[in-house]
């Protein structure tokens, strides 16, 4: 029997409990040996829960207990998370995390330690939930040259955006149906404000090139600036708004960045909706594929989570090398991206053409205002040309 | 420099030779040495190619030639392919295959002797062309009982449902279509008589139950039925038809089978469409998830017979093992499996109500017939309540 412990138990934490009760069996076959929660790390003390008697509050009596094998990561943040999982892998623990947060800015230096350690550190569940998309990267699509990964990472932005496209209804009052129905915390800018998505695109990023992405150098924008009459606009034009975390390789380095797009039907990823989560991945050889889940809640994130486990278990005794150097990787310049753009302005037909020249004009029949789509152009150019119009709202074309 | 050779030097043998070429860096990189050709088995001598020197026409020299640690097998078809991957195994060689009729006749027993042997038997590219779907069921999946698996395993066939379905033409044209095109063969049976998805599904089966699934069980039913008139009422019920290949976890075993269906908008494959491939899995914990890519081609395909190399090459010394015992499986039977059926019959609604009680009609406009959709049922029942019409046309609905 392999012994583990959890590192928190809220949503995650708990659902590994369950699934790997639910599935006991079966994990143990694939295993090669059962797997069993020894400890769980929580603050509180969960008096009655089943696991009541597992429960510690202080994470060296894992680190100390030369039986404990895997440790499972479910906290969430980056401190006290780091310190945790270093003491882990330090006393030779292999460990699996969810935590996107520890693994954007931490994941190279935790991938070294394990390797010195002779110990893996995987990080399945920080990413899509329970779309096996870093495994995929790793191990499936070893053949290609990865030119881009598109992705909607944020399950909780998704349903925000499919229940304003299908009920007209403004932002705030969606986004309180979210958190009543609790897919956005009570706090929700790491959702609505893209960073959530930031941290996972950078992950993906840094497994793609090998080397340290910094979230903070991605250009993030949430969805906050999305009105009932954007949605006007792109029902007009037969496209949905998604959120989308963007990494593309250009000659001048990845192009990464975090931003609402107008989708067409055409595109792989214009039918995700509700919460569900997905990542199109282009190869130079694969072409395109597209991998699409449930990319949060409890079950199918623990099922990442445990789909880890199995696979440390698998690996008891070896490191599996994963490229992610620390150093860091300059992005591609975000004023030189190109795009092209939908605008709302106050400005009339005569102003947009003297800016922009001629456009496709979208009418949602909103009065007052002007809708067109701009030919593809920089972001700085972009920039440059808007400054002369009263511009109420941009979005990005999603074109494939 | 790890040595390999090539068997069979067709669309995908010699993708696989453009693809170690064109990613050569980032291949050595990830493999964690160089994968050079050495050989290529092939009846033609390739006068004028550049691996002309490469050519051999014995497969005896690879098997014995000690350098040789990876080959590739792209030749289609059980025999002679099961000989020379028997010998490739037995001297000791580590194996990739794409090809489905192998693998789905042969798995078990080839996977028993690289276990022997302690090399490794992989077939990636055998289903889903560039499709990781098997990597993920075997390595990612791990935390799941998978209940469902559905796919579209057949670029040809679904490349003609869509063209069908666009341009509103009948089958005989969009098969030559498809033939001028080079989706199809000359002979296009094992496309359109859903051969080569049973061969698929009863691959993915007997990987997710451990045993074998002879492809002779299985109920297979092809596209050769489906007229320009079928389309018109699936554009009246808004669905769209697709080849499925079915396999499902039900209390009496296995449900498998192959056969068009007509999916809702709401059915995650509904979208795929021209010659791309996608498998829909569902997990008890991970709940609904979805692989897509491009299911054949030669650079697809190959990529995946490469990422199967770059696996191999990393584990040169040790077998993986897989669960995928000889044993046969008993499947559920196909009597038994309850579906709802769009049925179109020269019958009048008298007939359909005197037959199946209420039902939903279905009207495209086509004159002296009823189209309509029945309740679900067993197959069984709907074929001794069908036998009371003069049936022109029948269907199943691909529900979620």
């Amino acid at each position: 029997m392999i012994k583990a412990a959890v590192m928190g138990y809220g949503t995650i934490g708990s659902g590994v409990v369950e699934v790997l009760d639910i599935n006991r069996e079966l994990i143990a076959e694939r295993a090669g040996e059962g797997i069993e929660v020894k400890y769980v790390l929580d603050i509180r003390d969960f008096s009655g829960d089943p696991i009541q008697d597992k429960i510690v509050h202080d994470y060296r009596v894992i680190a100390d207990d030369p039986e404990i094998r895997i440790v499972v990561e479910t906290m969430g943040g980056v401190e006290p998370a780091y310190t945790f999982v270093k003491a882990m892998l330090t006393a030779g623990k292999h460990v699996t995390t969810s935590n996107k947060a520890l693994v954007a800015e931490k994941g190279a230096e935790l991938l070294a330690l394990a390797a010195e350690k002779n110990v893996n550190f995987m990080f399945e569940a920080s990413v899509g939930g329970g779309i096996p998309v870093i495994r995929t990267l790793l191990s499936a699509l070893t053949a290609d040259e990865i030119e881009e990964i598109t992705g909607i990472l944020n399950g909780t932005t998704n349903y925000m955006m499919t229940k304003m496209s299908r009920e007209g209804l403004e932002f705030a009052d969606v986004l309180r149906d979210a958190q009543e129905r609790g897919y956005a915390e009570r706090d929700p800018s790491a959702d609505i404000e893209g960073y959530d998505a930031c941290r996972k695109i950078a992950i993906l990023t840094s497994l793609v090139c090998g080397r340290q992405v910094d979230f903070t150098d991605i250009h993030t924008e949430g969805i906050t600036k999305i009105s009932a009459a954007d949605m006007k606009y792109a029902k007009k034009m037969g496209r949905a708004i998604k959120l989308l975390a963007v990494s593309r390789k250009t000659p001048e380095g990845y192009a990464v960045f975090v931003a609402p797009h107008l989708l067409s039907p055409e595109h792989p990823l214009y039918g995700v909706a509700d919460v569900f989560n997905a990542v199109f991945v282009h190869g130079n050889v694969l072409g395109d594929a597209m991998f699409y889940g449930s990319g949060a809640g409890k079950l199918p994130t623990a099922s990442a989570v445990v789909a880890d486990m199995v696979g440390l278990a698998r690996h008891m005794d070896c490191n599996i090398p994963v490229e992610w150097k620390p150093e860091k990787i300059t992005l591609a310049e975000f004023d030189r991206l190109e795009n092209a753009f939908f605008v709302r302005t106050a400005s009339g037909r005569d102003a947009v053409e003297a800016a922009f020249g001629r456009t496709d004009y979208v009418d949602a029949g909103i009065e007052g205002e002007t809708g067109f789509v701009t030919s593809v152009m920089t972001e700085a150019e972009f920039k440059a040309k808007a400054a002369a119009l009263d511009v109420r709202s941009v979005i990005r074309l999603g074109n494939r």
